[in-house]
Parts: C-alpha cells; sequence; structure tokens
C-alpha cells in the first residue's frame, strides 16, 4: 500500500480512507476485469447477434479489447490460484465465463462452422490461451495496435496461419 | 529444500551432497527446459528437413512434446522475470529461441506459405502464446493425450477453427 500510496502522490491514510486494504484492493481489480468479461459473454448468449460461430468470432474480438483496456486487471485474474476467500470467489466466476465459451464452441461446432475433430473444450482453452497469453509480452503505445491484435488473433484462430488458397 | 527432501524421501543433507542450493537447482531446471527447446531449434534449422513452413509446423508438433514431457522445467522458464543471475541467463537464452521462432515465420511468409496480413513477429508471439498457454491446465494423464494436444494445437493454429469447406 506503501508503493501504491508513492505512486499515485497520495498519502497511506488517504488511501486507506477509500479502501480497507489490500484485500478489497484485489477484489475491486479482480471485479473490473470479471464485470468486463461477463458481459462479453452476455452479449454473445444473445442469439440476435448472428449464428454461433459470428458470436463466437465477436466474443474473440471483445476478449482482445478487454485484455487490452483493462490488462492490469486481467493480468491479476489470470494468476489467481484460490488463495483467499476472494480468489476463490474470482475463480468462480471466472470458471463460469469458461465454461459459456466452451458452450459457445459447443454451438458453432453443432453448426458445423467449426473443425470437427479438436473436442470444444480443447478448442475453447487453447483460443483463449492464445487470447490471454497477450498480457505477458502486449505494451499499450508499442508497435502493435489494439485493433491490429484483435484482427491477427481473429484471422489466426478462425482462418489458421497458413496462406490462403489464391 | 525441506519440501524436496521430504516429497523425495530424502534428508536434507543428502540433497545438498547433490546441489549447493536452490539456485542451483531453478538453474538445472531451467537448462533442462532450455536445452530440449533448443534441440528443437537446431532441428528446425536444418533445411533438408522441408520447406521452412514444414519446419515451423514441426516446430509447434515438437514445443508441444517437449512442453507436456517437462512441463515443470517449462513451467518455471515461462515464469523467470529476470530478478538473479541466473534468472538473466535464462532469459538471455529464451530471446534467442523467440528470436530463431521469428526467423522461421519470416522466412515461411517469405515463401508465401503464412498470411502475410500479420507481422511475423505477432504471428510468433501468438503461436508460441497458444502453445505455453497448456502449461497453465495440461495434466498429464487427464484426457487429453500429448498426440491429441500436438493435433489440435497444429491443426488449429495452421488451418483455423473454421470448419474446411466441404
Amino acid at each position: 500500500m506503501g508503493d501504491l500510496a508513492e505512486e499515485l502522490g497520495f498519502s497511506k491514510s488517504a488511501i486507506y480512507h477509500h479502501v480497507p486494504g489490500k484485500t478489497h484492493l484485489l477484489a475491486l481489480a479482480l471485479d473490473e476485469a470479471l464485470d468486463e468479461l461477463t458481459a462479453v459473454i452476455r452479449e454473445a448468449q444473445d442469439e440476435s447477434g448472428g449464428s454461433a460461430y459470428e458470436r463466437l468470432r465477436a466474443v474473440v474480438r471483445e476478449s482482445v479489447r478487454v485484455l487490452v483496456a483493462h490488462q492490469p486487471a486481467v493480468t491479476l485474474l489470470l494468476r489467481v490460484r484460490g488463495n483467499s476467500e476472494v480468489e476463490l470467489a474470482a475463480l468462480q466466476r471466472r470458471r463460469w465465463i469458461d465454461a459459456r465459451l466452451a458452450e459457445l464452441v459447443r454451438a458453432a461446432a453443432a453448426e458445423g462452422a467449426v473443425r470437427g475433430d479438436v473436442p470444444p473444450e480443447l478448442v475453447s482453452r487453447l483460443l483463449f490461451g492464445m487470447v490471454n497469453s497477450l498480457v505477458e509480452w502486449y505494451r499499450p503505445g508499442g508497435e502493435v495496435s489494439a485493433d491490429e491484435l484483435s484482427d491477427a488473433i481473429t484471422a489466426i484462430a478462425f482462418d489458421g496461419l497458413a496462406a490462403p488458397p489464391a
């Protein structure tokens, strides 16, 4: 909390006036990430948004947007291992999101739009493994813009790295 | 070191007889992962192994094999942040590997075999972001075999998630 106070240019007591402590601060950050990602899922559950395949592509694109816009909060979320009540509650919300993503992949596979030779749960893990990996190296303001990143991830994930047939 | 001794059923002094301390143990684990991954890269640099595209596909497949077979060592490697001399040395070797991977992607793009609308460095980061993500959830002996995982990652990465045209 001392580091945070220094970073923000506030006194420690000013910070404790707003947040009761580190645990509360962690909960706020995790909720920030989880609320955004939950909103992306809710949107994708609305079937007026197109086929399951179209909604899955949109979820990937929107998830990249959330990760870029809320990178510190999402980075914390991805590192949570369940070592406290706050972390366990966050893991429970994260599992709900993961389960909805797997459902959406299954629905897209049932439409015949997603390759059938890879189990949907595995697709979901690998797809979001690729999306989530960006918190390890993406730096805002660097050479790659958020839009370029969204385009690249969506293109690679759905259409593959191989050059399209000429 | 106490936990390790208990886990292995050795006395602490028996362990210290073989390794001078924690730092040395970390160095051994990081070298295990780095030696395996370096061997994969060396193999891919041998142009008798086919086109750059074929060698890139082989690197992805072989990397998955190394990650599954050496998961604890690779997990440590991926968490290294450069907080000690041992970690800095490992980071340097990891950067060498990353640079060779990016070169291979560039060579495959120059052949016209990899899509040209995503920068090679970004392809490399996303491709190995997906591969590396498996250390977060893959459990040997679970529902997904190492071969199934290799096939799934290679298929999704190169051919895409979208169902092939009928």
